[in-house]
């Protein structure tokens, strides 16, 4: 398959409080490595002895790399502890290497806005990545609370929004579904 | 991989005006064959000679199978024509088949929202499909326009709103992003 660049990539953000930010980011990758394209997804939060099922396919598929820095656990101290911002700021040092390589044409930065909302890294940095990007990496960014600077900075942006949510049927976390 | 059923398979729906919605989907069935379940997308007024970038790729992925229907246009005329009402006819009956084999854990049924909005199938019928299925698989419905009943029906509904879209700078249909 001829390897064409994009023309111009965008930056792209899914947030809001709703089910399917990341599966999102997922099946954009997936389109897009059907027509030849590289994708990448640095994870922030997610990771440690956790493991998601979309981490099991992905290994299988050509042009889809994938790295996590997290931990694997819900962060709610403030301030943070160190580990977390310390993992946090890697994960941001490595999305500048892989975006500014212009090597991947999708990289997906999962769950950063979380780890922007938390103060793991800075809003700043954020937007200088976005800002000097290469002109064909196409950026996504998940997680809710996407800072406005962020989303100010952003071509294209989804809210997703809880409308319906089977909470009172006890059912959270099911293996297959929602990891 | 030990082949495990889901104990309740949910009915969800993504709908709005907002980008993702497909992709979500996707991005769900993806994480579901990591697991080692078994997926199927039936596409309802997608088709015909318009290629999906998402379809070269999940040729080349275990457990995920899809079908189109539609003949891959914009459908505007109402009523509608009757070669689209017996494309969308056809693509429930399919669907009503694979959902009933049980064979598949994940049943995307894509667009189908906007199949209902345009009248070429009756929402009782989906309804129906929804109150009979096998328990252990999860049905996923996509496309603008959900019809109320179709909310009701579903356990776990999501909108995505679009919150900003970059129309004034004349990207809208991108290879290897939006298809």
């Amino acid at each position: 398959m001829t390897k064409e660049r994009l023309e111009k990539g965008l930056t792209q953000v899914y947030t809001g409080n709703g089910k399917g930010k990341t599966s999102a980011a997922l099946g954009l990758a997936l389109r897009a490595i059907g027509w030849g394209l590289k994708a990448h997804m640095i994870q922030f939060i997610k990771g440690g002895n956790f493991k998601h099922g979309e981490l099991q396919i992905i290994k299988q598929l050509p042009d889809f790399e994938t790295r996590a820095f997290g931990r694997g656990r819900y962060i709610k101290e403030q301030p943070p502890l160190e580990e977390d911002v310390k993992l946090a700021k890697e994960a941001l040092r490595f999305a500048r290497k892989i975006v500014n390589t212009g090597d991947y044409d999708i990289v997906i930065l999962d769950e950063i806005n979380v780890a922007l909302h938390l103060k793991l890294i800075k809003t700043d940095e954020v937007i200088e990545l976005i800002e000097n990007k290469p002109r064909h990496v196409e950026l996504i960014l998940t997680g809710r609370y996407a800072p406005s600077e962020i989303i100010d900075a952003a071509d294209l942006v989804t809210e997703m929004r809880e409308v319906k949510h089977p909470y009172a049927q006890g059912i959270l976390d099911r293996k297959g579904i929602e990891y």
